[in-house]
């Protein structure tokens, strides 16, 4: 797997005209040299290049044993633990890659001064660039092992809230749902460490897109936006279904109802070669037609895998174009200040002739006690 | 709290001779403004000056109202969606805080390539330098607050043990005693971003000092090394107790009482003015006095705080002197492969006159079953 991955690097290289590529600690590092290495306060950096050469490893020399495991099989340049053993191997790494006065690479959101400043100082006269499409372009379709791991993590995600729901009472407060949730996903089988921690917002706190669990308690007559989500083997699911507790607001079941077919036809319009515009089109002309248009406050979805939020992103003004493989979320939310507000969000891959949504978990309003 | 924090800021980029320190979200910002930003894929800076004008702040239009409520009562610049808006942002900024040709101070482990760019574009002629020594002096030693909050989440860790130790049974996976700790941790009351996910390592996992919790099951037999922490308010505890299953491992047993004579050595050396080298070695000569110096391979602790390792080190290397208000692990272990491990970790913070543990959970071993 990493073998074919770093081909498509070397050629998303050679397309942008890229000598390098060079990465630290990150997604795209696990995802190019299918090694797994902490962001510290050593400085690690993998240096591909567009050639047939192995790639460059600099690590610290107590790594090395990781470095020679790593598939890749890169040519490893270590440093003791007396910082000015660093800048030496640098050096010896750029000049054997040659990349003196090239140029190279780099992940914006990521590269740190640390590195950058090590890096410029060991290539005289190397030009340093935001590399963010070729890195986008490397992990924007799953292949099968990852959309195996997402599905697993969707799995994970829809056990867990089952497990969970039978446990919310009113009394309860938001901060003891969403530590039940996160409880319920360890023991389903999630990684330790969470996409994100889950959502729980209650009555007029679910009328804020991005709230974080409060210790207020739930009540009777509550709508509740649980956004949650696991990860499996480093890939990422991310869904939001709405509850409600007795007495029902009627405006808010019919807003569920608006909101259920919104994810219904975003869901039906993602298909290969179609723009992630049309997705939030359709979604949003749904509850625009229903006049909540302006409570439907934030773009359609977002890309999900190794991250929670990547691309490609659903919005109105992205014209790029869906191509199988590609996975993100549709989540479509009405929100109805100081009362409440209702969000459904599915994850979806496109297939070769439409998209099928990797979570199956029941999307009408679950109504509680 | 904040307007103090920015004074010492001030002073201390005086004493640096640096005309500036640039910070992006995370820890020091938060320490720093009193408010809390996400790391996006859009640009947010703080720039503080030695001098007496308010602090600028770089952010997303969208973002207006939270720099608005800072308590450092920033100048605020602001940009839109289009991504062209950046660069004249932070163009407006700099030269209102006038560092063209200036010196200016960046975490060296934090600064991304996308504002490090936008900084050096926006400055010309400024010089960018690493302001670790500033970051790190700031948040070095804790206040009143911090304490209180470095107390509790103590506390939350100390009781998410007590409720886990009664469920655990041998034929249960170090994965699912981990998850069970988390669960407690949470409903005990921990921010839901804890440090680090917990670590369970059992029999001859024990003997790994960075184990990470695997499907193994505990059995008879077992020495087990729990390594957790929760968070309250961001500032985080971390703690490790050995527990064993029996039939007790006559040596292990004998080991376990010499590294609590390590731990408690190390604790009694630590006072102000005292190297950090020398609680290292009070709590390594016991374990080499007893003939296990070569199991145990690594320094005898670190810094917490609002993060999982911060300064101070605590490494036979490190001559700074110890300060009130300092905070950091105190954490011997004896590792035999193939066999287990004990470590014993505790919390201390600097008091006038000596030391005092944060943590006071019961240190011998907890024989199960």
């Amino acid at each position: 797997m990493p073998e074919t991955r770093l081909n498509r690097l070397r050629h998303a290289l050679q397309r942008e005209s890229l000598d390098a590529l060079a990465l630290i600690p990150g997604p795209t590092l696990v995802h190019t040299a299918g090694t797994s290495f902490h962001l510290m306060e050593r400085p690690v950096v993998l240096l591909a290049t567009p050639g047939g050469e192995p790639p460059v490893l600099i690590l610290p020399e107590f790594e090395r044993s990781k470095g020679e495991t790593s598939p890749l099989r890169p040519t490893l340049f270590t440093y003791g633990e007396d910082p000015s053993e660093r800048a030496p191997a640098f050096a010896a790494a750029l000049r054997h890659a040659g990349l003196a006065g090239k140029r190279i690479g780099v992940e914006s959101l990521r590269m740190r001064f640390l590195e950058l400043r090590l890096l410029e100082a060991a290539a005289p006269g190397a030009t340093f660039v935001d590399a963010e499409k070729v890195t986008t372009e490397l992990r924007l379709t799953k292949d099968a092992a990852e959309l195996q791991a997402m599905r697993r993590a969707v799995q994970v995600a829809e056990q867990a809230l089952r497990a969970t729901v039978p446990l919310l009472r009113t009394g309860m407060t938001e901060r003891q749902a969403a530590s039940e949730l996160t409880a319920q996903m360890l023991r389903a089988g999630s990684d330790s460490e969470l996409p994100f921690p889950p959502i729980v917002a209650s009555g007029p706190n679910s009328a804020l897109p991005h709230a974080t669990p409060t210790d207020r308690q739930l009540q009777p007559g509550d709508f509740l936006i649980i956004d949650w989500g696991a990860a499996v083997d480093g890939y990422i699911s991310d869904l939001t279904r709405t509850l409600a507790f007795e007495p029902i607001d009627p405006e808010l079941r019919r807003v569920h109802a608006i909101v259920l077919q919104a994810n219904e036809a975003g869901r039906a319009a993602a298909r290969p070669k179609v723009a992630c515009a049309e997705v939030d089109r359709a979604a949003r002309q749904v509850i625009e037609t229903a006049g909540y248009g302006p409570r439907f406050t934030h773009r359609t979805g977002h890309g999900i895998g190794m991250e929670a939020h990547e691309p490609p992103y659903i919005r109105g003004d992205n014209a790029e174009l869906l191509a199988p493989g590609m996975t993100f979320t549709v989540e479509p939310g009405v929100y109805l200040t100081g009362r409440g507000g209702v969000r459904i969000e599915d994850n979806v891959v496109i297939t070769p002739d439409g998209a099928e949504s990797l979570s199956t978990l029941d999307r009408s309003l679950l109504v509680i006690g």
